[in-house]
């Protein structure tokens, strides 16, 4: 066993208050995961992580794969050691990014060839090599190897994609099966291993969803994502897919949906019974300008900013709100200055991890009433 | 008066050992001061630099005034109080940077008329305005304005040069004695005031540097800086103006060598007897990828670096030599990731940083030996 989920309390609406413990750290969930596409959070140190709180990252293997590459990083220990985070880590199958970034791919059954948007080179990905690159990087968690369908998309297109995704399960599966012992700490931490999440898919269709899920389930994966969302679609979209997956999962395993959201969703999804979430908006908003307050969404580069000496948001204590002031954000944007994208996404990621504390705290159990008797 | 030097130590080789008592800071020097040119040391977060012992920063005008506005910062309190930096601050007249950025320079003896490199608007700079905006900026040191000689420059071009800039210091110096009670945080601290530098020019012509000195030193400056170095010339004749200038400077106010220079060339400039040193180096080089360490100079993007686990330099003590490796920082930079210039700046300036440490040690002055009477 190398993944335990220990639910603490669970509310009337779904939401649970968790403890998820990885080989490198007990998470407490429900958390949001800032994403670390190619071994660095956007801009942030990972000291500065530490102090916001961040308890888990994402590495994003389609991008680690391709630079500095998996046998290298295994070499040097792995990813936790490579980039310095001794926390938990997850890494993503590089499905959703062969789709979404690489040219000229090529799906057959057997797997999925195209080329790096690096240097045009070609490669070829399966469930299985997606598997030995995940176990080359080391993260706590891996991701079974999926085809992410697009939005929107008809009703053939999502049956079939969701065939090839549930065939590539079965293969990750199998195929991480036998080979998790091989991950570099896995003496170093008392024979622990990796965990690896089945994806649900099937588009837009309900019944697709709950297909995915099923067969999933049966599988037996240490958790399960959905995966699919944020792709487009309209909310109440992405709200019914969750809805119809959320239940046929089981309860002693963590849920994870993938690539959302905004911080009002993030906070509904996790009072549904999500336990997971990892989105790269905080980061890449906070680089374009956009803060995520209290006060509602901030635009820094307005002109009515000028000379705002008020703090990004009155309402957070985070490093930037307590020291800089909307004038000087606005000031570094416009001038193109680097320590625009740190300060900004260390505030949007400090809101984030904000509204997951709170929504925590919210989800504890109620403490118990001490009995009357022999307490004088 | 609103400057202290207090003198502690000085050696045989001229290198002195004081404190600069400045309104926000008192500055232990010599002193490297790290270069923020536009209102932030690139890619370093200001509790970073406090972290990193610097004592003071420089700002530069001519950025400043273009943007955000020299006013516009007055109103905001000040540089200080913008970037919120609480130790010490040094302005540079915008000269540099009016001969070195913009286009369509004009000079005359009134002033210099150039165009913005931002924009391309029309501008003009006399010694005064020169003295009204670094009055508005607020930093602790203010410079006068002077014309940085090209290199290399025919003798009667530098004459030339010097005549204007002799008469740019008178200008400067009477304008700031009539308005530098105007800096904002003028009552808030009681009373105290800027300070002005005069800058020797004279091109690499020792007898022009000469007379250049001689005649600053008779208005009566606070401090004196020599200017005009470091703009192509071999460094023996860097070394040659600097030993040319020293020993006119009177011994009781402080000595400033603008923009040097190497690691070896700072320690040796302080152990001459230069107090104050400021230079884009640590942070420009570290963008490009250039490290200073013990072992030399070595060039992060090498493909010797691919799987080198040692830290950028086994002697630092830096928060980046600590926590990361030479193959990291290596992958930052050819991923074009943010961290890279933030992590690379970070350990140049703490070299930096450290060298003038080094140096401030030796200079200490020996501890006196305790009389043996009534010791026991």
């Amino acid at each position: 066993m190398t993944l335990e989920f220990k639910l603490r309390n669970q509310t009337e609406a779904g939401g649970r208050r968790a403890q998820l413990v990885l080989p490198h750290q007990t998470v407490e969930t429900p958390v949001f995961m800032p994403v670390g596409t190619a071994g660095t959070v956007k801009a942030v140190p990972q000291d500065v992580l530490e102090t916001l709180g961040a308890q888990i990252i994402l590495g994003n293997t389609y991008h680690l794969y391709l630079r500095p590459g998996h046998e290298a990083i295994r070499r040097m220990g792995g990813l936790h050691r490579f980039i310095s985070w001794p926390r938990a880590m997850l890494t993503d199958s590089g499905g959703f990014q062969v789709f979404s970034l690489s040219a000229l791919r090529k799906v057959s059954d057997e797997g999925v060839r195209f080329r790096s948007h690096l240097d045009g080179s070609s490669h070829f990905f399966t469930p299985e090599h997606s598997m030995d690159v995940q176990i080359a990087l080391g993260a706590d968690i891996a991701m079974a190897f999926d085809e992410c369908t697009e939005y929107p998309a008809e009703r053939g297109r999502a049956e079939e994609s969701l065939r090839l995704t549930m065939a590539w399960a079965r293969r990750s599966l199998d195929h991480f099966r036998a080979h998790r012992e091989e991950v570099v700490w896995h003496e170093e931490l008392g024979g622990k291993t990796q965990s690896l999440f089945g994806i649900v898919q099937g588009g837009m269709y309900g019944d697709l969803r709950r297909e995915s899920a099923e067969r999933l389930v049966e599988m037996d994966f240490d958790g399960y994502a959905i995966g699919g969302l944020s792709v487009g679609e309209p909310r109440e979209a992405t709200l019914e897919m969750i809805s119809e997956v959320l239940p046929l999962l089981p309860k002693d395993k963590p849920r994870y949906v993938m690539g959302v959201g905004y911080p009002d969703e993030i906070e509904q999804y996790a009072r549904m019974g999500v336990d997971m979430m990892d989105c790269v908006l905080p980061t890449r908003a906070a680089r374009h300008g956009l803060l995520f307050t209290s006060e509602g969404r901030l635009n820094i580069k307005g002109k009515k900013f000028a000379e705002d000496q008020g703090p990004p948001d009155p309402e957070c204590n985070c490093m930037v709100c307590r020291r800089y002031t909307r004038a000087y954000l606005r000031h570094l944007m416009h001038s193109g200055e680097a320590l625009s994208g740190t300060l900004n996404s260390i505030h949007n990621l400090a809101y984030y991890l904000e509204i997951m504390q709170r929504v925590r705290a919210s989800l504890e159990p109620a403490p118990e009433v001490p009995s009357q008797a022999g307490s004088a």
